[in-house]
């Protein structure tokens, strides 16, 4: 690769049901330059979330991607060149750049990012995912001691830290997640009091015997069959953070929604509220880094990533995250060097 | 009937599927007396409420109602012998007195009403439904002025409390309801804004013209369909107060739930919250008699009763406001004299 040359990943085709390998292509082009006011930027890691693949169904909280362009992502990247005087050549920043080496970009765009070691941190821990579960466990369910947190993608980049804020915070925590494997994981590896595995059969068994006290804070990430098992367990003025619907994006024809909505939510007096994370930037997303960075620093959290080498490996990477391959936070790492 | 008789309408059986006359029984018992500590009330007014239907298909936020027993029901009645000295005769109280011209009570379970003339504005917009109205309406939902407030079964009790009480706040009021007439009714003589007929085949359409500007507040007492048209409607930061799932309670076979929930509850950031109107007694709810009571004295709001004459008549009076019959709050008159 010469270092003139700006590796992208296009979206080919848009999927109309599952994602697949065939639906992005690879291309090379030109490093752009910036004009002015802007920005050229190098990416160090690319960001991997299953909301990569919901943007793909069309506009969510930002509008849709289509086919012909490069794909959407967030990166954490360091400026080369810059045409405005807020960012200097090194400075660190946060933006969705794209799957590709380089992006230029409006100052507008782009959030300053405060270098820590390792850089991987900046992504999982302290980027989105973290401060994902922070904000939401934190504003939203706000969990008090003894009460029962239950977690779903539980071994996910932002349920495995749903799992340890709330056991910080006293809770009894429960995680939801598919497969033995990663149940026993989150169990003896994250400290979970329990957890439950959703592909077996006797699921909505093992949530009861999992809740002896029913659940008052639900983090729920994938919507569908397990947001309805847990509606069906919640206690009396439990909350629900509703962070996403994992289960209902790799799919061209979406379930209908959960029973129990509303009947459960008004007898039980449930409160189900939604959320993302830049409703904090400025805010309480900014004390997320700071605790999360603290906790990090004290051994009171440990940091899960799946750092996976080099951009063209990005379409399986977000498959098999699709497919609950990750443990933690999955990144790509896109610049070799970074560390 | 003799002044020591007390008409009583019993659960014959349990509906399995729609409500009907065969599930009702009408019987005369002696009056019963009241024991130490108990109080004999006489029942002045039956307030008929769709929930009366949700109780029989199983626990919701009150225990299940079960065959061979007095039906349910929230009243207005006198004290007639008290044997503690928390109530004296000629004291009004409401209690779930059921379908009953006499019954003994507790003095737990009954709760002292302020006198007011007429007594039926103490079963309608000073009763349950008023105070649900006034408490969802502007603790959850939190109307601003120039924000679209929707509201479902809009011509019923609560329904119409609700859209009067957020035209005073300045809101712009849509109702849904069932037919032409009522829709027509609810512009002409509640003066809401615009009006949706849900059974209509173009209701989406129709809903989509009628909030021009999305939708920033939805008082639910329908679920189902309705609920899920609502929901592709709302706005950002929208909020959903869940009130009531009327549409599933007349029907063995509940329907799942709506789409988009979760999806749309995430990326629009919604919040939905249930309560029942119980959830206030001692706080809110007392402010909202209050409240409530000075805009009807000057004539902010406008009372829709519809009296039915005759315990006997309650079977097939609560039939129909399951099936959309009632304008306003529909109760019977149990006593002939009371006004």
């Amino acid at each position: 690769m010469t270092t003139d040359a700006n590796q992208q990943i296009v979206i080919a085709e848009l999927p109309t049901n599952k994602l697949g390998t065939e639906h992005f292509s690879i291309q090379t082009t030109p490093i752009p330059q910036p004009g002015a006011g802007e920005v050229l930027c190098k990416t160090l890691y690319l960001s991997l979330d299953a909301a990569n693949r919901a943007w793909m169904q069309g506009a969510t909280y930002r509008s849709a991607i289509t086919a012909g362009t490069v794909m959407s992502g967030g990166v954490l990247a360091e400026v080369v060149v810059s045409n405005t005087p807020e960012f200097s050549p090194g400075d660190l920043v946060e933006a969705d750049g794209g799957w590709q080496q380089y992006f230029v970009a409006n100052s507008k765009v782009l959030r300053k990012r405060i270098r820590r070691d390792p850089l991987s941190h900046l992504v999982s821990v302290l980027g989105v995912t973290g401060k994902t579960a922070y904000c939401g466990l934190l504003d939203i369910g706000q969990p008090q001691a003894g009460e029962t947190v239950v977690v779903s993608a539980a071994a996910g980049a932002t349920g495995n830290v749903v799992g340890q804020i709330a056991k910080l915070k006293g809770a009894r925590v429960v995680g939801i997640a598919g497969g033995e494997e990663k149940c026993d994981w989150l169990q003896a590896e994250l400290d979970f009091d329990a957890t439950v595995d959703y592909r077996r059969d006797d699921f909505h068994r093992g949530l009861k015997e999992a809740c002896p006290n029913g659940i008052d804070v639900y983090f729920d990430s994938v919507g569908g069959a397990v947001l309805e098992a847990v509606l069906f367990r919640m206690n009396m003025h439990g909350r629900v953070i509703c962070c996403g619907a994992v289960s209902q994006y790799d799919t061209g024809s979406p379930e209908p929604g959960p029973r129990g909505v509303p009947g459960l939510i008004v007898t039980k007096r449930l409160s189900l509220r939604g959320f993302i994370v830049m409703d904090y930037y400025g805010g309480l997303a900014e004390q997320a880094e700071q605790d999360l960075n603290t906790w990090v620093q004290n051994g009171n959290i440990k940091v899960v990533e799946d750092i996976i080498e080099g951009l063209d490996a990005a379409p399986e990477a977000l498959i098999g995250l699709l497919g609950g391959q990750n443990y933690g936070k999955r990144m790509i790492r896109v610049d070799p060097t970074a560390r």
